[in-house]
C-alpha cells in the first residue's frame, strides 16, 4: 500500500505552489466569492482510514457532484424505471445543452447533465412537498457521511433560482414533452436545492464510500443500494461525470468521477478509497483544474486507476 | 479464482440457444453472407492459459477492432502528438456522423470513430506506400497474437472499397480542413485494409494482452506501449469503443472494449483477462448482440468490471 | 382585371369539395374543436372592394399571423434597434425549434418563429404593464381594419398559458442570453394574448391592407409604416412566414403571407390586393392544407405572383 | 420608366469610390488574383434596351450564379420529378454545409446549395459523358445570352478540382445515401465546369431575360421554359439564392437573385428587367459587398422590389 500520508502531504503541497488554478464559477456571487487559493483533499480507505490535507474541511458548494447521490435516492424510490425517463450514454455536449432535448423527445442522455438531474428531481419529488423531498435528500447525504454537520446554502439556493433561466427553459422544455411530471418551479426547488448541499472535502469523501464498497455503508454495514447498482453508477460517473470532458478525465485520471462547478470532484477507486478534492478554479470543460491534476497525480503514484493492472 | 473452462463452456451454450440474435451487417456480400448462428469466445489470462469455446477459431472480420491496433501503432509512430489531429471524448454520435467535423473544423471526437481511425490511418501511411504501411500493420497483429496465420481479406477490403462511399467523404471532409495530409484514395486503402482484418477469437484475445498486462507482450516480456500508454487506451476503449452505446455497455459489462459491425468485441480485465467473443447479430447500435451479452454474463460469474471493488 | 368575385365563389366551391383537408391543431382543446369543414376567403382590392366567400364572416383564432401585427408596432415603437435582437433569415427549422438559439447566442433567427415573435413582445411590453400592452394591441388591428369587433378569445389565451411549456422554455432560454427584458411569465402573457385575437377572413384581409398598400392605411390615408418598412415586412413574410415550409409556398403561391396554426394566412399582393384565407386543417409543416391551395389557385387565375412579370 | 442611363452611370460611379469593398474570394488561385476595384453592371429591359456600366464587359467567374441554368436545364430534362431528389426550402445554413444531409437521408434542401447543385449536375450527366454534359450546358447558356463569346475558365475547373475537398465529401455523401447516380469524379467535373463559366455583366443579363420574361428567349421567341417554371424558379432565387444571407438579400434589395463567390449576382425584376452586377468582394455571408449594394440602390431608385405596390 502506497503511503498516503505523503502522498496527500505532497500533493496539497504541489497543488498549493500551481501557477495555473483555472477560473472559478462566477454565474451566482456565492460561488464568485470563493478564494480561489483554496485547496482540499481527503481519501477515506476501504478499513474507513482517513487522509486529508488542506481545507479538507472547509465547505463549499457541492453543485453537481450532488447529482450522484440524487439518483442513488431515485433509482431507491422507482428502480430501473428512472432508465425509461433517462438515458446512460455520454452526450458529447456541455452540462447544459439542450439541443439534443428536441431531437431526442426530451430524454435527457444521462442522469449527470442538466436536463437528467432535472428530471431525478421530479422522480424525488414524487407525492411529496419539495421541502420534503429537500429534507430526504438531505437526511439520506448526512447519513452517507456520518455527519449531520452537512447542510443546504440557502444562499446558493437563492441566487440559482434566481438566475436559472437556462434550468428554467430545460425543465419546461422536458414538460412539453410529458417527461416532467410536476411544475417546473417545484421540481427546480428540489434540484436547486441538492445542487447547494455544502460539504467539506472530508464529509464528501465518507459519503462517497458506498460507491467504493459494493453499495454497504461501511459505518452501519447495510446496503444503501446493490453491489450491481454500485457498479452501475460507478460506470455512469465514468462515462458522464464530466460532461463533455469525461473521455478526458478518464484519459488522464482513470477513476469514476463527479465533478461540479464548485470545483469539487468525488472520485471512486472501487474496493480501494473514496476520495474528494476541492479547487474552485475550473478548466475550460467546466470541472476544477487543480482538482482533476491532483487527481492525475493520486493515480500516477498510488496506481489506482480502473484501467492498470490489479 | 472462478472456473474459467465451466464458465465460457455454460456460455457458449446459452449463446447458442439464445432467441434473439441481432442482425448481422449488411452493406457488403462478404458479411452479409456470415451464418447469424456463429458465437465463439476465448479468454486469455494474465498467466496465458487460454479458455476458448464455440466457433473460437473461426476467423471473422474484425472490422472496427483493428482500430484499437492501429491507434497503438500509430502512437508509437507519433507519439502523443497524434492527439493534435484526434480527439479523446465520446461523441454522443454514431459512428459514421459527419456533422461534428464541421462545427469542430475537422477533428474527429476520437480515434475509435471512422473519421478518427481515418486520420490514424493517414498517421500510418506516413512515408509509405499504402501495401507498405497495410503489411506493417499485418506483422503487427500477428506479433501481438504471436500468430502468422492471420490475415486480411481481401474480398473485404474491396467490397469496402467499392461501396465506402461515407468513408470517401469523411476522408475528403477532413482533408479539406487540413486534417488529412495524404489523397483519401491512398489513406482509404490503408483503412480498408486494416478494417478487413480477419482473426479468431482466440488469435484476437492474444493480441489484446498487451491491454491487459500494463503494455507488454507476454510471448516477448517486451514493451509494446508503456503502462500508461496501455493505460489510456483501456480508457478510451471504454469511453468510446462502442459508438453511441459506449455507456450502455460501460453500464452493462463494466470493461474496457472495442466492437466491430462483423460482431467481433475485444474486451480488456486489466491485470486478469484479454477477452474476445464473436456473434455477427447486431444490435440498434452495431454492436454485436449476443457478445455483449456473453460478456454481461462473463463478468457477473467472475466480478471482472473494473467498477467493482478488487 | 380578373372577375373577383366568380373567382372567390369558384374556390369557396372547389375547396368545399376539397376531399383531403388536412389535421387541425389539437394541442389545445379550443382549436382542436374547430370543424375542419370551414373554409373562408376575402379580397380587399387596392380601391376597397371586397370579394368573400364561404365562411369567410366567421372568426378564428389567427395565432401566428398576430406576429405580423406584432412585428409592425414594435417596429414602430423601438425602430430598426429591434433587429438588435432578431434576425431576418429563414431557420430551416419548425416554428418552435430551440437548436439554433444555442449556437446563435439567444438571437432568433426572425421574428416570425415563436422565440423570434418571444422578443417582439418582449419590446411590446416596454414599460406597460401586460394588459396595457395587450390592449394597446388590440386597438392597433381593430384599427387597422377598422373594425371594433375584433377581440382576443380569452378562452383560447388561457390554453395556451396552461400548455404552453416550449414556449416558457423558448422565452427563459433567451432571458439566459440576456434577450429577453421582461419576466417570461409577462412577456408570454402578452405573447399569448396577441395569438389569441379572434379575427375573421374579412377583418383580416381588411387589417393587412397597410402591407399591400405601401403602408398606408386606405381608411385613414395615414401611414401605419413608412413605405419602404411595409416593403421589407413584405420580404420577410416571404422570405419566413410559413416556417420551414416557407421555400414551399412562395413556390407555389408566390406571395408575401403569414400562416397560423388556427388555419389563417393572410396573403399581400403589393399594389393590388390584400387576401386572407381560413380552413384548420394543417400539413405537415402546420400551415393551412386548403387555405395554401386556395391561395395557388387565386394566383393561377389572377397572375398575381410576385414573380409574374407584371 | 426611370432614366436608367443615369442611374447606371450613377451607381456604377458611387460603386468606384465605395471604401469598404469586402473581401474577394482566395481558396482558389484565379478568384484570389482578381483585382478587387472592379465593378460591373448590366441592365436588359422588357424591350431589349441594354443600359450598362463600370466593367460590365469584363468576364468574370459566374460560380453559383450557373446554378440557376444548371437547374433550369435539368428541370427540362426530367420535369419535377427533380424534387424528389432536391427540395425547395431555404437552409438556414452555410453554402457548402454537410449537416442536414445527414439528418435529411442526403436530400440537399434545395438546387442553390452545393449539394444541391451537385444532384443537378448528376441529371445533367444523364447517359452522357462529363465533356458531352458540359458542352451542352455552354450551349444552352450561349443560346440564352445571344452570345458565343461565353466560354468556360479551364484554369477556373482544374483549382476547383484540386482543391474541393468538401465538394467531393458532400458528392460521396449524398452517393451513400443512393441521392447521386454517378461516379462523384464524373459528377463533379460537370459541376466543377459550369461554376467555371465566365461571362460579363452583359451576358450574364442577356442570358438571364427568360427569367424576366415569363420563360421566353426574346431573341427567338421561344419558350425556354413554362412562365410557371420561370415564375418558380424566381421563387427559389428569391427564398434561396443567397445561401443564409437570402433573408437580408430580399429584405434589403427585394428581387429574385443568384449570387456566386466569383461577386456577380443575376437579378430578375419580373416583366421588367434583367439585371447583372459584379464586384468581387464579398460580405461575410460569401456574396457580393458592393454588387449587393448595387442593387439596393437600383431599387430604391426605381421601385422594382416585388414588394412594392405597382
Amino acid at each position: 500500500m502506497p503511503d498516503l500520508a505523503a502522498i496527500v502531504a505532497d500533493i496539497a503541497a504541489e497543488m498549493a505552489a500551481a501557477p495555473d488554478r483555472g477560473t472559478p464559477a462566477s454565474y451566482i456571487p456565492p460561488l464568485a466569492a470563493v478564494d480561489p487559493a483554496r485547496f482540499g483533499i481527503a481519501i477515506v480507505e476501504a478499513d474507513g482510514t482517513v487522509h486529508a490535507a488542506g481545507d479538507a474541511d472547509m465547505p463549499f458548494s457541492i453543485q453537481s457532484v450532488s447529482k450522484v447521490f440524487a439518483l442513488t435516492l431515485a433509482l431507491g424510490a422507482v428502480g430501473d424505471q428512472l432508465w425509461k425517463r433517462v438515458g446512460r450514454e455520454p452526450s458529447g455536449s456541455a452540462f447544459n445543452s439542450i439541443v439534443q432535448l428536441e431531437t431526442e423527445h426530451g430524454i435527457p442522455r444521462n442522469p449527470f447533465l442538466n436536463a437528467g438531474a432535472i428530471v431525478v428531481s421530479d422522480i424525488l419529488l414524487g407525492r411529496h412537498e419539495p421541502r420534503e423531498a429537500i429534507g430526504e435528500m438531505l437526511r439520506f447525504v448526512r447519513n452517507l457521511a456520518g455527519d449531520d454537520g452537512i447542510f443546504i446554502d440557502e444562499a446558493v439556493a437563492r441566487a440559482e433560482q434566481e438566475t436559472g433561466f437556462r434550468n428554467i427553459a430545460l425543465a419546461n422544455y422536458m414538460r412539453a414533452f410529458g417527461n416532467l411530471h410536476h411544475p417546473a418551479e417545484r421540481v427546480l426547488g428540489v434540484y436547486f436545492h441538492h445542487c447547494a448541499l455544502a460539504m467539506s472535502c472530508r464529509q464528501l469523501a465518507l459519503a462517497g464510500r458506498y460507491l467504493m464498497a459494493g453499495g454497504r455503508n461501511p459505518d452501519t454495514g447495510g446496503s444503501v443500494v446493490s453491489a450491481r447498482r454500485a457498479r452501475r453508477i460507478n460506470a455512469l460517473m465514468l462515462t458522464c461525470g464530466h460532461y463533455d470532458g469525461s473521455g478526458e478525465f478518464a484519459f488522464r485520471v482513470g477513476l469514476p468521477g463527479k465533478s461540479g462547478v464548485g470545483g469539487g470532484i468525488l472520485a471512486v477507486a472501487p474496493g480501494i478509497a473514496s476520495i474528494a478534492v476541492w479547487s474552485p478554479g475550473l478548466n475550460e470543460r467546466g470541472n476544477s483544474q487543480l482538482g482533476t491534476l491532483a487527481l492525475e497525480r493520486l493515480v500516477h503514484r498510488t496506481g489506482w486507476s480502473v484501467f492498470e493492472p490489479r
